[in-house]
């Protein structure tokens, strides 16, 4: 039997440990820490771990496979933590969602012996915490792997073959070049989101007007539920990207701007194109659900 | 037995031909006309009304309630059509989710003897046409009403009865205000949704982006599947409006894109301020689905 630990037991962290435990049953101990005692609770009641750790080292020492689940902003400071008691060879992987400052934060504190291969799943839901914790919630989804400079081939090897055994699709991409995608597929939508509810909200008419709104808002203003930490994270993280993506939305919108202003009739092309490419997305790389 | 007549049999004059033979078995006699051969067939095949009539007219003339649910496009030339065969006293609505120039139709096409209340039900779905008609689409939806020249105190309160009766939320507005706040809440983000499509999907590395692209992407952008015919029928009939929109709109973002330039951490306050706005109309006023 090999042991797991998973350092911080929110949503994602909640739910690798339910997947891992369901993918390889009986091949997997997975020990589990979280920083404060209401949470160790929740895990212990709703069988999220085999075991829960009263410290980040007591989770990973003689793991074969360390994940820190924690928020960006505490991911560097676990890595200090846990630095001097992993196991050699052990593999070490992360799930936030910048990687370019993770993997130089991993260079920085962790040994030279073990192997350590970033990790970000394209996955999420509204209930954050380990109360959203699921089995299913990385079936079909897209896990970004992040060779560094610790990433030897058989470690990614083996982190490929790990996120295939959990249902998950593994892609193999750098950190610069998915900072850069996930600043135009997941930062850029939130801010667009949190912004929408701002523009809407601050209005005088809001209290008659929030009436009006139905699906389409919903749906629109969904990501403006998200976590307000993560938003922060990601911002000092990978700002110059969000700037940018930012930047080429508001010039997107400005051409749909000027074509309704000078000719409305047009907008109508500009739609169509847009509608075809959400479709092609869909249909070619959207999750079955 | 009264007659309802239902000009256009799409997903809103589909689903409330439904509605209303749910809401007042026996009650009401429900006769639909649709443009095409194929919808006419879908239509008696789904059961979606009693009678399918083979023109405007054959489906308004002796009804005690006209309901035009066409694009908005369309909406002046029906009421040209049936203008002439409305029963003295006939109830006569529409569906358009613009109002100002509707109205203004209503009052230069109908004869001074019927009633005319302007309509819009806040509800739709991805599906549009006939096909994705059902039975609760307007269940605990705000349906407003439109008074105008031709409306009586009675037909006013008929609607507002008959609204509550297929299991929608009446709200008594303005055409002005109305078209005000729908550009906010509706039209907004389906350009919104556009331009984020088009901003991602247009850029050199998309193909390989678009696979990092999950849920929150998808309920971002869900709108960009609306039909385009409708985004151009909402610009050329609330232009105004949806440009005022857009503007605010982009300040709101350019807000947010200073802060993330200037101060990244000071972000976290102003998606906090989003997500408690977000949260409150959700817990206040929207659907439960």
């Amino acid at each position: 039997v090999k042991q797991v630990g998973i350092v911080g037991l929110g949503l994602i962290g909640g739910s690798l440990a339910l997947a891992i435990r369901r993918a390889r049953p009986g091949e997997f101990r997975v020990l589990g820490y979280t920083r404060t005692a209401a949470n160790a609770e929740r895990a212990s009641r709703m069988g999220i771990v085999d075991e829960v750790a009263d410290s980040p080292v007591s989770a990973v020492t003689g793991a074969e496979l360390a994940i820190v689940a924690t928020p960006i902003s505490a991911t560097r400071d676990i890595f200090q933590q846990i630095a001097g008691c992993l196991p050699s060879g052990c593999i070490v992987t992360d799930v936030c969602s910048t990687k370019t400052e993770v993997m130089e934060w991993a260079e920085e504190c962790l040994p030279q012996d073990v192997r350590f291969v970033g990790g970000h799943p394209m996955a999420g839901k509204e209930t954050s915490g380990i109360e959203g914790a699921e089995v299913g919630l990385f079936d079909g989804c897209t896990y970004c792997l992040i060779p560094g400079e610790r990433t030897s081939p058989e470690s990614l090897q083996w982190m490929t073959d790990f996120v295939q055994g959990i249902g998950a699709r593994p892609l193999v991409i750098s950190a610069s070049e998915h900072d850069e995608f996930v600043a135009g597929v997941s930062h850029l939508p939130f801010f667009v989101a949190a912004a929408l509810v701002s523009a809407t909200s601050s209005t005088p008419g809001w209290s008659q007007m929030s009436q009006l709104a139905a699906g389409g808002y919903r749906d629109t203003t969904r990501l403006a539920l998200q976590n307000p930490q993560l938003g922060r994270d990601m911002c000092l993280t990978n700002q110059r990207n969000i700037l940018w993506w930012i930047d080429n939305f508001a010039q997107q919108l400005g051409r749909f701007r000027d074509v309704i202003a000078a000719d409305p009739k047009a907008v109508e092309g500009m739609l169509m194109d847009a509608r075809r490419a959400r479709q092609q997305w869909l249909e070619e790389h959207a999750k079955n659900d």
